[in-house]
């Protein structure tokens, strides 16, 4: 038995081992084994959301994005179509573009000037002989859509069969707000200390929210119950968000916004959910007293009182679309124990910041909230780094970690059958 | 051959090659494997010294530990008893407490708030169905048990058999000096580049004593020498020293004070070393002068002319008990070439800094002591880093380094047989 | 299969896939074991350029070098003969002397004290028993060699048979220019994040030129192009090379300088290349104007426009020698990704700072040079990370690059033969 057989071995066993309910044990989230795995299971496999076509307004438009070790350009073509390439140099490799945003006519490598166009082609490679082509030596290409505004590329050669209908489901409870002609407002990069996984499954729950003090203020104290399981001292808690979502019903009816719940986390390839709710207080946004943050809406609705539209796409994404604002958050791992958090908040395309809207009003909530995540993160990552751990059950509440894991556990099934 | 089986097979041959009288070879010292067998055949198996009981003198006072991959929570419980527990939640891993000393009323975990009682008991954990069994998720507990107000952890099942003999031999040494009830004047935590057997090896000899300038003036200048090889210059210290011996066992026998040496550093589980011998100059204390620097004496016993206590216990310690002070060292490996070296130093519990003592002076020796060490093993590690470094003869006076390779030697070999 | 051969069979196919006339494989650069592999295959094999004798003109001068893993002492004995040792005591290990160059009556150990000649033997090892063999732990020896002044030594028992021949065939070009007796004017560390073959392979084309500007002023513009390729306006450039060229032969001639090219970069052992060549402007050495930036001349040749004469030498060196200064580039390989580039400025022995040149002048050609190097050298590593990375088509004017590659695969075949 070879190395790489040892190896596959010891992670088929993890994963033969793994018990329905129970969290993962700690290899999945600190062994680089299984990290080395997670990158070809799962982000060179499925559909990543990496950027916002706000962000691409123009032709040239770039951003680069690294995924695991891969590193991707998501350029706006001289026809206005996305684009996405490999950010590697077909002659000796270099890497073209440096990380972060920008605007270029062609793509031009700074070691010995191989340049591209914004379709990848070769336009010029200098002192080649004759005989050289250059249609063999275009920027590799990696698939690139938007949905409705949300740009996810794929590294596979054939990306997932299931993406174009979650796409097609998805996108008409995107579009009203107009996302894709939305102005970023800010970006933020929170590298978190800890595995990819632990930053997906804390998004997965609100258990932990009383850990956010800020967010909760918008979110009803029935969060997370049921009917049968509701304390008597929410009970006109209760009442009054059963009152704002009838409200909220009719306003959705009345503005032909599609608000049914789906909610396809695991026994499919693209994992997602989708949800409009209602919010407390005023309803409209995620401030400290839950009134809108910016005075332009998006879309040009014609009103701020929408609660939120909440959507999860397995594997690397969360969205919150408000009526004011909406705000991207894209997990991009790192190594086993680092992993980046990319916050995008989006805004009317003409919202002044000073005259429409505050920034720091803007950001304070999620700001706060990924902060106090980025800290439970890592204290569940130095846990699990114990020999001492052993996986514990979930609460009812955090049925969608569980539906996270057995999701992920099927794509390294998946991938280990290959 | 499997990748598990391949690498043991590299460490059975090392084990194998070892030359008893010489140092062992470089990869003991620099290899992650080597190092991950270490802590599974050492710090897993073997009592651990990790704090002192004057750390936790109230119920809900703990201090958590690390020991290589494990955090370890020591707690004086309800009982007043000490307790130990992985510092890991029974729900999805996270670390309880973070790292240092502190006081608590439960033991709650910052992320989902289940709470557990000084005892380990799982008291609370919010939002579970009512088949949930709490009996089945208390914390996981560690063997403790204190030696004379020292505090050990045993991370295995079945912890050594011999130790509780050892415990029966050392403790009457220890006990006149009430390490169980005095204050704990000041606590250093030092990283040191070099392996924890580096460290360990520097301790066991003072054939480098030169070195420590400081520690040297307590030391009588015929330290390492027999009465076979004793220079004629040093003759004269040799007869202060005599007589200072003769003083110290009346000194003993009057106060009742056990000062035989015992030596079993190996060919046993729990190796160990106990000897009382005298100091030069005043003769009591390790201060620049040789004097007392308190002046409450631990245990109120009547002098501080004491010479000191030395006792070394495998794996991972060693102390000085004096008339005025008592010093604590906690070996803890954090990577093959890092290790953490935790020293404490205790005082009389009434004992007032700035009245009965002065910190600086209490504190000096050994923190000059422990850098010149430092740096002392950060260059043997280089060292054993070159492919080109053999082992080489121990000197006589290296007895007890070659003691310790012997040891560890023997807890490799138990360990691979299994 | 055991680990070891998995991880051989793997390098081999990588060596067998290699493709001549394109750039390595990804792992090549960013494989901790292909990094191993270079180490056993080239560095511990090959003659390695680490000092120059200029840096050890006195009895005792030495100079410490970490070769890989390897730490390496040079040093000019008593009866002033260059010796070179690994830098690793006999008793224990412990490094001998810290990074750096300096001076020593003996080498003394700091740890226990073991005291060596200057001839590498053991004079004095306290407290050992009489019976104690001081000839069996003198230390080890490594060969060392000095081709005009440049010192190179060998880790191998056995090193490569044909670098007499290269010395005899490169010193006369040396000679004259005296390097021997020159004077360090100044050295520069700089760590490049890459792999020790990208900085070798960005040295070994001008291809990339554009990025340096400073030292293009001293090249001419035709540098890199054939008579064939030769653009049209170029054609007034290259008459003033013929005869730059003309006239530096006629000197070379007159002063009996040897400057036939000589070009064996692969297909041997020890690749070479040696040329004499000349500079555009002044014509005299690396400088914005192309004069000289030393007064005093090396060698007391008669003038200073005598162009570069530049030397490679592999695995790990090239080499400027002008009139008025010489620059040696050592590179010395730290990780997969980190690779050390050492640069020492040599002058003319009695040249005065100050007086004789401007220091800032004589360093800023090749200081600029070398960060924009480390620059390129850098994004080509980050490009190689890449999954998506595959090995690209040399240029005609890579063709030293090429031979590069080709003369290191040969070394990795013969190290797996083995």
């Amino acid at each position: 038995m070879n190395t790489e057989s040892a190896e596959k071995a010891r992670i088929w066993s993890a994963v033969a081992r793994r018990v329905a309910g129970r969290s993962l044990e700690g290899p999945f989230y600190t062994d680089r084994d299984f990290f080395d795995l997670d990158i070809a299971a799962v982000f060179a496999r499925q559909w990543i959301f990496v950027a916002v076509e706000a962000e691409l307004p123009e032709p040239g438009d770039y951003a680069t994005v690294e995924v695991g070790p891969y590193s991707v350009i998501v350029l706006r073509d001289d026809e206005e179509e996305l684009r996405a390439f490999h950010n590697v140099c077909r002659h000796r490799g270099a890497r073209i573009l440096e990380a972060g945003n920008g605007s270029v006519g062609n793509l031009v490598c700074g070691y010995h000037k191989w340049t591209y166009g914004t379709d990848g082609a070769l336009r010029h490679a200098p002192s080649q002989p004759p005989g050289f082509d250059r249609g063999c030596f275009g920027l590799k290409a990696v698939h690139v859509r938007s949905v409705g505004g949300l740009v996810f590329v794929c590294l596979a050669e054939e990306p997932p069969a299931d993406f174009a209908e979650v796409a097609a489901r998805v996108e008409p409870y995107l579009l009203p707000h107009q996302l894709r002609r939305a102005k970023v407002a800010a970006r933020t990069d929170l590298v978190e200390d800890g595995n990819w996984k632990l930053v997906m499954e804390n998004n997965r729950e609100c258990y932990h929210c009383d850990g956010h003090p800020e967010l909760l203020r918008s979110f009803f104290p029935t969060y997370g119950y049921t009917e049968e399981n509701l304390p008597a001292r929410l009970r006109p808690a209760h009442e009054r968000y059963l009152r704002a979502d009838a409200e909220l019903r009719e306003t959705y009816e009345r503005l032909g916004l599609p608000y049914a719940l789906i909610e396809e986390l695991d026994g499919r390839t693209t994992g997602f959910r989708i949800q409009r709710d209602a919010l407390d207080l005023a309803g409209e946004s995620f401030t400290p007293d839950s009134t809108a943050a910016c005075r332009r809406l998006l879309g040009d609705l014609p009103t701020p009182r929408l609660g939120h539209l909440a959507l999860h796409l397995q594997p690397n994404s969360w969205f919150h679309v408000l009526g004011d604002h909406a705000i991207t958050f894209s997990v991009l791992p790192l190594a086993p124990d680092r992993t980046l958090l990319r916050t995008t908040w989006l805004v009317h395309p003409e919202a002044e910041e000073g005259v429409d809207y505050d920034l720091d009003t803007l950001l304070k909530v999620w700001t706060a909230t990924n902060e106090q995540d980025a800290r439970l993160v890592a204290r569940a990552q130095q846990g699990v780094c114990s020999p001492a751990y052993e996986p514990g059950p979930y609460a009812e509440t955090e049925y969608q970690v569980e539906a996270f894991c057995a999701w992920y556990i099927d794509r390294l099934r998946e991938e280990l059958q290959r």
